[in-house]
């Protein structure tokens, strides 16, 4: 049942040869990896404007010059991004950039940056759909977290299936997003010349007396108002994280759909604030109406099915920027196991060749941040950029790093691509320089913003996530030196040529009667040729034990049996005590304890039986030098390949030579 | 932790040598066994009201009449019992009367009503302490299901403390209800040759206007009436089921006990009875306030303490009724699982030597029914009687029946005791006839009943408690004949002097990396000297493969690999599916299949390691002919009784002497 439900809501199982096909054209790369910052555009602007509002007319003036400077950044770190992807093409997060470059405690900074940023997005993103479609349908306001984790789950399930198939999906209210919007900057260009523009439906409303506000306290707000305004820049470096998901020539396809992106967000930013500014729009503290859904009543009509349309798009994108996330944490996470700093199933590949435990993770982390926070989007976006800025800026100077060692000839980013110690020529060095040049103005400028964020934002909740990713950070060292321990542990040494032999062997047999079952456990721990042979029973009631007595001495049985007491008639207790004694007594002994079991094949059956044997298993297995040995007997099945043998015939194994030195090692592959 | 918290709920274990000490006093076993039917004198009169009622004050004038017959019926019941107790002294319930004298089918009848009655009364009697409860502080009716499961979680965890412990902590509320019940009578009688008693509070109530009920409508409300005054009946059987865990003499002091229960309950019954008629008490269909409490404020007087103090002594009794239950249902439980009827772990004493399982599988059950019928006493009420009425003929049928057979000298019911084939007395015939006449007597008047309750009950719900009975009668005959279809199976022929042996041994080694872990299993593989060995990995990452083979051969590992591909990067599949194949191909052949696995000792060390070993090992267990061999390594542990051994050296391990006619069976004990 289970496996139909999977493969309904997933799809049937790929191959891993068909990694190949699930390769992202560069249409469907744009939905997936820039649904994020494309639909930043949605809010940024109305961020500014709220910020700005608390220091009257005077400070709402500045909102082009805000917008201008966030635009700029935007281009920057764009740019910055372009030359990660050439230099970085099997994928060069912050995470890569800055372990190639920075070191390990860089690197992990910046993937714990990350990887906390991308659970905030998905929980930002998809609370911000929700309050979009509350204030349409207030009805549904009281199941808002509920609304929520139904969309995570669809985002998740989505993304099992396939990155490929859920961004074939998401691309259409992307592109519907930027194409209503680009029809509204045109609609309202079109009006502004002919019947003119209304202004917004909150353009008169007061703005506080403070006309007062000047001097340093308007520069804190005008920072404060452009560290709001950063949320543009989300999801940026998905498609530097991303690269091996493209087509070939992956790195040129990331490095041009990463322009479009950042063209299409400039310039979707840009008429937005332009709009804003021009209608006069103002942001209210609850966000209902939004800026841009005042600029859209102004410039399509309100009730008109064209703004309905733009409505829905909106609401649309901003749960898809969810989808970027879904694509950047289970990658990233893919690789900091790979590196072992992240449990390993996280670099398993699922069946539809994704990363299905980084996307359930993701969803199960952004459904406790969206029940923690009940869906209180004012809350949860404080929460938000800390990680995008420290991962932009680590991973900047990592960038202006790896030129440094370009030009000195030392470069290990390109992973032992070409050797560039033979010297480089003329026209290479001024192109790195030029690259160099570019990523220090991004360091520099992210660096600010990192700076500036952190000042403005750590009071107002972000400590939490600073909390989060220094927790993260923690593990994720403490995970490493585990498994490297581990290795250490486990590795044979290779230059010992000694094989580990089990110096002795004694064998335990378990029996309760003397049933088929036992007698099939006595006989295969025979079978094993083991240097002790002994048989043990529980004493719970003293009537059975005599009985299995009476039978061992009738079919004269040739193993000694000890009866262990049990007088608090507990099961595991006195055997897990017994089997502990014994090895205490032979510290040099490998003890195999025969477990004789009923396997039957109803579930109703399992309740007729005890189930003390699985109990006792899991005991035993915590106890160091015992091996397990299950014999099942599986009810009704019969006999096959155990024979009866006549009394006093010898075991029919012959034993395998016994010298490890002669045999071949053959090896075959079954398909 | 959990063991803590269960030390502390429940108290240490006990030694199955301590059985004798937790055998009653008969002032504690009148605690446990006869809280029901003393608490059910609390509203049996009640009950007869409430349904005459609806004849007007002609049918009400009846009331008297109908106590009598109830207490001449429990009278006679109470005498048939105590004829039970001695002549089953190992604890005669109407399972085991029925057993002995009228077969399996009236046995498991008796058994299943019996069972589903328990539950029944367990559920009616907490319910009904909560509608006490809730009636005196109506802010807590919203709450009732959850006052009335943890009520039920109080009882189960008392009784799994021992029943000589919650006996005692119980005896206290049963003795309390029966003095002021006493001390009430007395009162009042004082009170009406003095001063008076005033009228009950709902004297002047109107009744219906059915004067012209008559006849056959009148004979049927009599009898209706008849029905319902009959749960004053409930839990007599009681006594007779617990007679081992008295005090010796245990068939005496049963005796002596259920008589004086049956003389409290006559007394308790008829004066209420007497006083509600005398009062003119009326039954509100609500039931509040109750009959007895009307009684209770016209004789104490509403606000007086004494008043107070008998309404939370009738409470606490109305819960404790429960109590019966929980002593009687585990203990015919565990009968009935010994007989193989129910799952064995039933008949298993739990630490502190009662049927702990009996005790859970009671209170989940009850709960069940509580919030299926939403904690409404007036439907849970109607499931009622059935089954005691169904238990007590069948018990006294099975004992006139007895008698018989003791008359004609093949007496089967003490078990074995003194052989009457040599004759029988006068004396003795003459007692035995006169058992025989009072169990007649008990029989027809219970069968009678039986058809009453039946006819007049079925109808307001009690089919279900019918088709419980049914179900739970079938599902018993399903059980029994599975377990003995499985001895069958399972026991070895006696006359068969043949030893089962695995007739072939191939030892299959699972390896993903040639570590340590991996290195130890197949040294322990080789110790087991099995006719064929061979490894067998799978191929999820054509790398990790390779390298595997490079180790492989480099350290010349004399055991043949087979690579097993895993396109869909699924664990379990192809290797299950590769064993099956082996096994296929050699039927003959027994698979041990060696898993080395990492064991660590930490919670958070688990979540970095694939369970895939785990999953693995649950399918196997579920293919016939395999066994399953856990080769574990302690991570930390170190190599205790693995040397390493030098390249060519032979198994350190001696065979056991492979004749098995030699070897002597030596027993030893271990305390």
């Amino acid at each position: 049942v289970f496996d139909v439900v999977k493969r309904l809501l997933v799809g049937r199982p790929l191959r891993s040869a068909r990694l190949g096909e699930t390769l992202l054209p560069k249409r469907v790369a744009l939905a997936v990896f820039c649904s994020d910052p494309i639909s930043s555009v949605a809010y940024a602007t109305e961020q500014i404007v709220l910020v700005l509002a608390a220091g009257g007319l005077v400070a709402l003036r500045a909102a082009p010059w805000i917008g201008v400077v966030v635009a700029l950044l935007l281009v920057t770190v764009v740019a910055s991004y372009r030359q990660t992807c050439f230099a970085y093409p099997s994928g060069g997060g912050a995470y890569v950039v800055s372990r190639e470059n920075l070191g390990e405690g860089a690197a992990l900074a910046a993937a714990a940056a990350l990887l906390v940023d991308y659970v905030m997005t998905v929980a930002v993103s998809v609370t911000s759909g929700v309050v979009a479609v509350t204030s349409a349908f207030p009805v549904l306001s009281p199941h808002a977290v509920a609304i929520a984790i139904g969309l995570i789950v669809v985002l998740a399930l989505a993304n099992l299936r396939g990155t490929k198939e859920s961004g074939r999906a998401f691309a259409v209210p992307t592109y519907a997003f930027v194409g209503l919007t680009v029809l509204m900057f045109v609609w309202a260009g079109v009006k502004a010349v002919t019947v003119g523009l209304p202004p917004a439906s909150t353009a008169g409303l007061p703005v506080p007396a403070t006309s007062g506000v000047a001097g340093l306290a308007m520069l804190l707000l005008l920072v404060r108002a452009f560290a709001s305004g950063c949320t543009a820049l989300t999801g940026v470096e998905a498609i530097s994280n991303g690269v091996p998901s493209f087509e070939k020539p992956k790195a040129r396809n990331a490095a041009i759909t990463l322009t479009m992106m950042g063209l299409i967000a400039v310039v979707l930013f840009g008429g937005i604030t332009v709009l804003a500014v021009a209608l006069d729009a103002r942001a209210l503290p609850d966000g209902d109406p939004s800026v841009i859904s005042q600029i859209a009543v102004s410039v399509f009509g309100g009730g008109s099915p064209v703004f309905y349309l733009f409505q829905a798009a909106t609401a649309a994108i901003l749960v898809l920027a969810a989808n970027t996330a879904f694509n950047g944490f289970p990658g990233l996470a893919s690789i900091l196991a790979r590196d072992r700093y992240l449990p390993r199933q996280l670099h398993n590949r699922g069946d539809r060749l994704v990363f299905s435990n980084g996307i359930v993770l993701l969803a199960a982390a952004a459904v406790a941040l969206i029940i923690g926070f009940d869906a209180n989007l004012d809350r949860l976006i404080q929460l938000y950029i800390i990680g995008v800025f420290t991962s932009f800026t680590l991973s900047q100077f990592g960038m202006v790093r790896h030129w440094q060692r370009s030009l000195r000839g030392s470069d290990t980013g390109r992973g032992g691509g070409r050797s560039v110690s033979d010297g480089l020529g003329g026209a290479e060095r001024h192109a790195i320089r030029r690259s160099q040049a570019i990523n220090t103005i991004g360091a520099i400028f992210t660096a600010v913003v990192l700076v500036v964020v952190f000042a403005t934002k750590v009071t107002h909740g972000a400590w939490l996530a600073v909390v989060a990713m220094v927790v993260l950070f923690v593990a994720m060292r403490a995970t490493n030196r585990y498994y490297r321990r581990v290795t250490a542990e486990v590795t044979p040494d290779p230059d010992d040529p000694a094989v580990t032999l089990p110096s002795r062997v004694h064998a335990v047999v378990l029996v309760s009667r003397l049933h088929k079952p036992a007698l099939r456990a006595l006989a295969l721990a025979r079978a094993t040729r083991p240097a002790v042979l002994s048989a043990v029973t529980l004493n719970i009631d003293d009537e059975e034990t005599r009985q299995l007595r009476a039978d061992w001495e009738q079919r004269a049985v040739p193993v000694p049996l000890t009866v262990v007491e049990a007088p608090y008639r507990d099961l595991n207790g006195p055997l897990i005590t017994y089997v502990k004694q014994l090895r205490a007594a032979n510290p040099q002994t490998v003890f195999m304890v025969f477990i004789p079991e009923y396997v039957v094949t109803k579930w109703w059956q399992q309740l007729l039986h005890n189930q003390s044997a699985l109990r006792f298993k899991a005991r035993l297995l915590f106890t160091p030098g015992v091996v397990v040995v299950d014999v099942p007997y599986h009810l009704g099945v019969g006999d096959q390949g155990w024979l009866g043998a006549r009394r006093g015939a010898v075991m029919a194994t012959s034993a395998v030579d016994p010298d490890p030195e002669i045999g071949a090692t053959e090896i075959r592959s079954v398909r």
